[in-house]
């Protein structure tokens, strides 16, 4: 794309209303925009990131049997009422709205319950078993305070995976494969090195301990203390307070046992071989999308500005065009590269070199191929790694090359 | 996919509480689950045909310049009565709820005021316009009785374009390009033939006429004679009572001039190339996803279920192995077709064939691969044409060739 008809634009100061580093980068970038304390809009190069990892969190959790669906934000009472978790006091930050009749409606929360009144029209039998649904869906918390940015806010994009297991065994076999499957996504987005699987306390939403999975970063609310380097394991101090030093985290994801809580609230129960009714094993498995993209920046920005890791990032390649003559020989490189299938954000814009050093540090595609004079006597193209500054001269040939590799 | 795995389950008698065929088609058939009345789930089937409408609308969308956002489901009340559209009594379809500290919130109607809101952010110059914005995102609309199936309902997938223009020449322009994209939008969804561009009367949401597309449909709920059928042209009754024979018609889109109401509203101007402040004009393009798929099963649907086009079909390819015996032959084919990334929902479910023939007529993937005794001998495989019943008999290659073609 033409970042000259790209309509966002950076800014060079922070937002007033901001404080996290996640949010002023993000909005000084151009990938969100601020609707109110704690709901973000996503801006074409924000959407292009949500969407990248939409698409990695898809490919694990295909990977390990799930099947898509879209639920609803509308929600019946009555299905809350089985679970008695439509009450104000037992889950207290519901949105709620109403009917043109009067009559109460939820906006959804959470799914456990959708899903499980939902599956009781194709579950019956030991064959209909294990299944495993997901989706990509918006949540709605009435938070008091929204804060951090886009990492606690009160609307957002969140994966959550639900399975529904024969026995304890096969949903503890396929708890471990989607803890593995987190991994992957974390490592896949950048975060692999600072991601650590914890146990820790449950929030309102279950009663058991759940499992965590932390990254290390200042930004954190969170405290773990790392208990197996190699295993990525660690403990949060909310569930075992071990006094000294522990890291500050941020809650990336979260995976929960529920035993059958809620499908026996549903009559979701299966005959076995026997003919015999049977209860379900239910576990959820929830990433937030809007947190992950925070997360990131969090962790990986530097003093100039974002610094995306490569299957996360809005574009492959961001083009800077110097000089005005060398406008032609850009012009090219970008046809070559875009005919490649490569996605390039291309900076044809009439403007100083020196800001748009400043804008692509800022904005942070992983590659910066710059055209200035030089490049039209030797015809190669500087190539700039954002993350680490080193540049090295390349054909147009062989920076398509590196990107297939 | 294996059939086997798929949760979903066809059923042969239609759900009580539903009357319209897209409705009674798409839950017999397991694309879709009521949640209430007016809110509709996708199912794992259901969801592959809305992403796919999703595609073909992004396509065109990004061809005439538009560039993808993803705005708010929670709305901030100032912003609304800037317009005078928060009062309940000017916008009566509004679900609203409110923050823990007691503060109205709106839940998205529509989407003019905060696109144009934002965009103050980004837009001071004539060098910033033209510039086009889309998304694909939830409205919800608190009518007083939902019908129609998935076509008249209180939450649901739409996409929504804004257009700002620095000259009413410059904004008809584009007006009449992204009505020409969306006959090629309703070309692909196979809905050309029937689809028809009217000047109808507007709603609530617009003073001036705007422009819809109607499909001819026993289901519809407006009339409309056509004019120019070449051009597929067409006057609404609404606007215009002929009297005499009218074709009832189904509202697949719309597109709305709206001058300079909610710019100006809210300061969002120009400065041209003398320094001098103008206004925008701007225009609204809506298609709602589910009505679209809604209108698709009504029009092309048979006595024997649901006939999908191509380009919006669940899978490419229905695979039906219909003995024991043929089971190696049809995993074969199987793995041959996805290998060369067909699409295939392979109905390898331990059923008889007469079931198996009903469940693929009634799900509506185009093409039936149909592997039974026969094809042990001869190899060749039979192939049947879903819309017509045609069949003949391929080889596995041939069949890739046909859907590669």
């Amino acid at each position: 794309m033409r970042q000259s008809e790209l309509f966002t634009k950076t800014r060079k100061e922070a937002p007033k209303d901001e404080v996290s580093k996640n949010a002023i980068l993000l909005t000084r970038a151009g990938f969100i925009h601020k609707e109110l304390a704690g709901v973000y809009s996503y801006l074409p190069l924000g959407l292009r990131v949500v969407k990248n990892i939409e698409n990695i969190i898809r490919e694990e959790m295909n990977a390990i049997g799930g099947q898509e669906v879209l639920m609803t934000t509308l929600q019946d009472p009555e299905i809350w009422k089985k679970t008695n978790r439509w009450d104000d006091k037992v889950v207290d930050n519901w949105f709620k709205t109403k009917l043109a009749n009067g009559n109460d409606l939820g906006i959804a929360n959470t799914h456990e319950e959708p899903m499980t009144a939902m599956l009781t029209e194709f579950v019956s039998s030991y064959k209909d078993l294990p299944l495993y649904t997901y989706q990509f869906q918006t949540k709605f918390r009435n938070e008091l305070r929204a804060k951090s940015g886009i990492m606690r806010v009160r609307e957002f994009l969140m994966k959550d995976m639900y399975s529904f297991n024969r026995t304890e065994d096969e949903f503890k076999e396929f708890y471990e494969k989607c803890a593995g499957a987190y991994l992957k996504i974390f490592a896949r987005v950048g975060l692999g090195e600072k991601t650590y699987r914890t146990v820790a306390a449950g929030g309102s939403f279950t009663t058991n301990l759940t499992d965590e999975f932390q990254t290390l970063s200042e930004a954190g609310e969170d405290i773990i203390y790392i208990t197996d380097e190699s295993k990525k394991m660690a403990v949060n101090k909310e569930v075992e307070d071990r006094g000294g030093e522990g890291r500050k985290s941020i809650e990336v994801g979260n995976i929960f046992p529920y035993g059958s809580k809620y499908p026996d609230a549903f009559g979701l129960q299966f005959q076995d071989e026997k003919g015999e009714k049977k209860s379900i094993f239910m576990g959820a498995y929830g990433i937030g999308l809007g947190r992950l993209m925070g997360t990131v920046v969090e962790v990986l920005s530097d003093e100039k500005g974002i610094v995306w890791p490569r299957e996360v990032a809005p574009f492959q390649v961001h083009l800077l065009s110097l000089t005005e003559e060398a406008k032609k020989l850009a012009d090219e490189a970008y046809q070559t590269l875009i005919s490649h299938g490569i996605e390039v954000l291309y900076d044809d814009r009439d403007m100083r070199a020196g800001e748009k050093f400043a804008d692509a540090d800022l904005i942070g595609i992983p590659m910066q191929v710059i055209i200035g004079t030089k490049a039209l006597v030797s015809k190669m193209l500087e190539v700039k790694e954002r993350a680490t500054g080193k540049t090295e001269e390349l054909k147009v040939e062989d920076i398509i090359n590196k990107l297939k590799r």
